[in-house]
């Protein structure tokens, strides 16, 4: 069954490890010898609480997080948290400023304009989120509660290639959704960092929070409990009943990540496998490639013939061809590969093998 | 393998069927053909789409769920629907009742009263929650937006035996999280049911919810469009990545529930289930049950020997039987046995078996 496998290119949720997959397949019934499946488990229970320290443990010595900093398994996506992060640090100055790169830092912004003054420290709305903004670009006021950008932008295909430069004091916030765990990552400039799970790590159903906790406890009046990150660091992400298997399924996958060599195993891969194809693109003369060269995704790479019916044809052959999902998102069109830390370099190959031959056919 | 399984009493997670773990597990890798496992699928792919539709349509032929209503299947927890329902119901008067049954009706009352008048309709604190309110109790106004109670009381082993009836036009708002699908429901008599799936349903991290669709659209202004039921059911559950494998799962369930002569199959076996149980303990000397007979829960079954240690001493025992989380919740001590749809009645004639040989030894 497994060789029947494809090559799947979804933006998220998207593929898994397969030994990851077959490891929770040949436990589902009945986990180490405990009678039951990891899906059936007490969340107070040993055997589960065992499961939860090992994952927490693994994730912050992987993503090398300090210790003054706290890891949560949280419910809702990312989404979520772009009002949570804003309803829990915006009571400092009741100002935020936000980097506006793509859909989702636009979603961001506008649930936390609901709690504050949100202002816009940058945006590249004006040439269709091609490019990701400069450092002397972004205005940050010394006021602002904290500065939020969003990592890699799935929909567009772009990637900050550094860290933000901010006011003494101004926390970063940032949404690192679709590229987590595929470098290292100086946690220590961080204020919060979150990820939803499906793209580089788990399951849909569980979001990454890792939190500064001195930055805890300032939530508005009226915040939810279950948005407070206070109230999620008290209760070490049980104050209610968490996503368990998706906890174990990210365990799984940073086991996996481990023998990869973890985040640094996974940077050097990572550039070389979308180079190959950002240089197949730049040198073919049927695709193109409109993001910046140095604004340019190892996650998300979006590409287009610039004809639309052709990208329709693209999409059509290459699902018969056994890879799916390479459509771009339905707001720009195009072709979109996301070859996130689980696409090994035989598909981003067989991907081009594919191209070439299409453009042979069509070009 | 399947063979080696425990009879698990926890109150939540809870027992799945196994067959319906087995399913999971046989396309785990690979799910229908689609060369990849439901766990790595795009929730707007049409294979995901099928899925999603199927169970969403199951959940409403079985839950025999009106036209006028919508399911969603939501992340974050019933603990989340605790604010929820407040922010989108409380602003028709400002003013909400509550019953106080238990820890998370308390907790519900205490979410609520962040966004309005919150006020105790009824409460059994004053006997331990051994009891729930009759009708002629519940003080609910008719400037109420709504109502809010707990059919069933995981932790003191209560359920309420009948629908309350309220003044015209106070919706009903109820937290069916441990005895959903364990019995037909009136749905057109609720506003809003929303459940956990844990326990009778589902891994967690999914909630479904079911809503009175002219009830939404009037959230307070703040509210996180996570937390706003009219951008919920916009989206139909996706405006952003839902918990897919956790509804892909939820729909085995129902798959195999329909196969028990649906939520009418449950209905005829769980009480029986249950009182097998409860006569065994009433005609023991040994074990008590301080629940009042017609306020007990077919779905959670609290009892102690009065003897903090011999409690601890069955506990420990019973766990070496191969029967798993029968100590009671850690607030109020004693035993609790958590029957609900997946624990076949076999598990409960074992643990009155092993109860008679505890006495026998014990007694």
């Amino acid at each position: 069954m497994a060789n029947e496998r494809i090559y799947n290119f979804s933006a998220g949720p998207s593929m898994l490890p397969l030994e990851v997959l077959e490891k929770a397949g040949s436990e589902i019934t009945n986990f180490g010898g405990s009678g039951m499946s990891v899906m059936e488990m007490s969340h107070r229970s040993k055997v589960f609480l065992s499961i939860f320290e090992e994952t927490k443990a693994d994730f912050k010595r992987l993503f090398h997080v300090p210790d003054e900093y706290e890891v949560l398994f949280l419910g809702g996506g990312a989404t979520l948290q772009f009002a949570m992060t804003a309803m829990n640090l915006i009571t400092r100055t009741g100002k935020a400023d936000y980097a506006i790169t793509g859909n989702f830092a636009k979603k961001a912004y506008e649930e936390g304009s609901k709690y504050g003054e949100c202002r816009i420290a940058a945006s590249t709305a004006d040439c269709n989120h091609t490019r990701i903004p400069k450092q002397d670009e972004l205005k940050i006021g010394s006021d602002a509660s904290y500065f939020y950008y969003t990592a890699n932008n799935t929909i567009y295909g772009t990637e900050w290639n550094y860290t933000p430069v901010v006011p003494e004091n101004v926390p970063i916030v940032c949404d690192m959704s679709s590229d987590i765990l595929s470098r290292p990552v100086d946690v220590s400039k961080y204020g919060i960092i979150f990820a939803g799970a499906q793209k580089n790590m788990a399951p849909a159903g569980v979001t990454v929070v890792i939190i500064r906790k001195d930055l805890a406890g300032n939530a508005l009046p009226y915040t939810p409990i279950m948005l407070d990150y206070a109230a999620m660091i008290k209760g070490d992400s049980m104050h209610n009943t968490p996503p368990c298997w998706n906890i174990y399924m990210l365990g799984l996958v940073l086991k996996w990540l481990e023998k990869q060599g973890g985040v640094e195993g996974m940077q050097a891969v990572k550039h070389g496998k979308a180079q190959l194809l950002y240089d197949f693109i730049d040198n073919s003369k049927l695709y193109k490639c409109a993001v910046q060269p140095d604004s340019r995704s190892d996650m998300n790479v979006v590409f287009t013939t610039g004809d639309a019916e052709l990208d329709k044809k693209f999409a059509a052959e290459s699902s018969k061809a056994g890879m799916s999902n390479l459509n771009g998102h339905r707001s720009v069109g195009g072709m979109r590969a996301s070859i996130y830390n689980a696409m090994p370099i035989e598909g981003v190959k067989y991907l081009i093998e594919f191209m070439k031959k299409f453009e042979t056919e069509n070009g």
